[in-house]
């Protein structure tokens, strides 16, 4: 068991409502009731489940030691209790951006696009966790999922940062993006 | 199927015959007679094979775009006919490196250990194969494949190449390491 793998299951079961499926870019996501967020286990396609995409963590690609360590003095942990609305963004680049150089890819990500300076200018209020799926063993149809966690109150702040990516150079290498927004009904 | 999937299958059978397993770092790997190499498809592991290992191509990590055009110029491909000694180098990092920053992986890994110009010195002699384990979804025991191919001739070149990398800082996060070296039989 990889302690690193996650699953994200779309369908009639979870502790996530879907509030809202768009399709940003490339082919739609079916439409789902609710969505689970599963841990180490594999699970395969179950009945009720209409979609199952799977990534792992992993070591960060892009950050340099002074952004990583103000990120981890400011990242807020996932499950807070406040945080009852969550994002799911499934992502997927173009061949083109995977052709390019280690030094090509860090210049549109940070230096022209800020991608993780905008990040950080909405901590601590945003959680997130970023999931690897281009280097699993089968063919996967997104190369990235991203889950974001955050406080009702937060959500025109959370729909602001989402903005600002998409109109980054770096956006210009997104070919499909599915933006999935859910709420964890209060127990 | 995964086109970037390949897997290395170690027992009584195979296009490659094992001619040295040696540990040089960690624990062992079951020492075997014939090495398989395997594209695409995900075999279990059939009753002949003592291990199996899998990793993915991926794009490159660290190098910038000059050193990616030079290496694409000067890379030999493949499967040369004179070609038919090969280095099988299985390799696990520790968690200290996986936990660096990237700036302070490239700086360990080229500024310091110059392990890409090191690589460049012995082009177009050696024919080189990196693949990715680490983000699979199953728990793997090592972090990066790497195949080698080269003329007999280049045997003792090679031998340098290998040795240079091992003296080097990005070497002292490597905690686990086999070195297989095979041939393949002249038909």
């Amino acid at each position: 068991m990889n302690p690193r793998l996650f699953a994200f299951a779309g369908g009639d079961n979870g502790l996530w409502r879907v509030v809202e499926n768009k399709t940003v870019a490339g082919e739609a996501l079916a439409d789902v009731r609710r969505l689970s967020v599963l841990n180490g286990a594999v699970p395969l396609l179950s009945g009720d489940a209409k979609w199952l995409l799977r990534g792992v963590t992993s070591n960060e690609r892009y950050v340099t030691r002074a952004e990583k360590d103000f990120l981890v003095a400011n990242q807020p942990r996932l499950g807070r209790p406040e945080a009852i609305c969550a994002a799911f963004i499934p992502i997927r680049k173009t061949e083109a951006w995977w052709a390019l150089a280690q030094d090509e890819r860090r210049r549109i990500l940070e230096e022209s696009s800020k991608h993780i300076e905008t990040g950080l200018k909405y901590l601590p209020a945003v959680a997130r966790r970023l999931h690897h799926c281009r280097d699993l063993a089968d063919n996967e149809p997104f190369d990235f999922l991203t889950w974001f966690e955050y406080a009702p109150s937060d959500s025109a702040a959370f729909d602001e940062l989402v903005a600002e990516l998409r109109a980054t150079e770096e956006w210009t290498y997104v070919e499909r993006e599915i933006d999935i927004r859910v709420v964890r009904d209060e127990v």
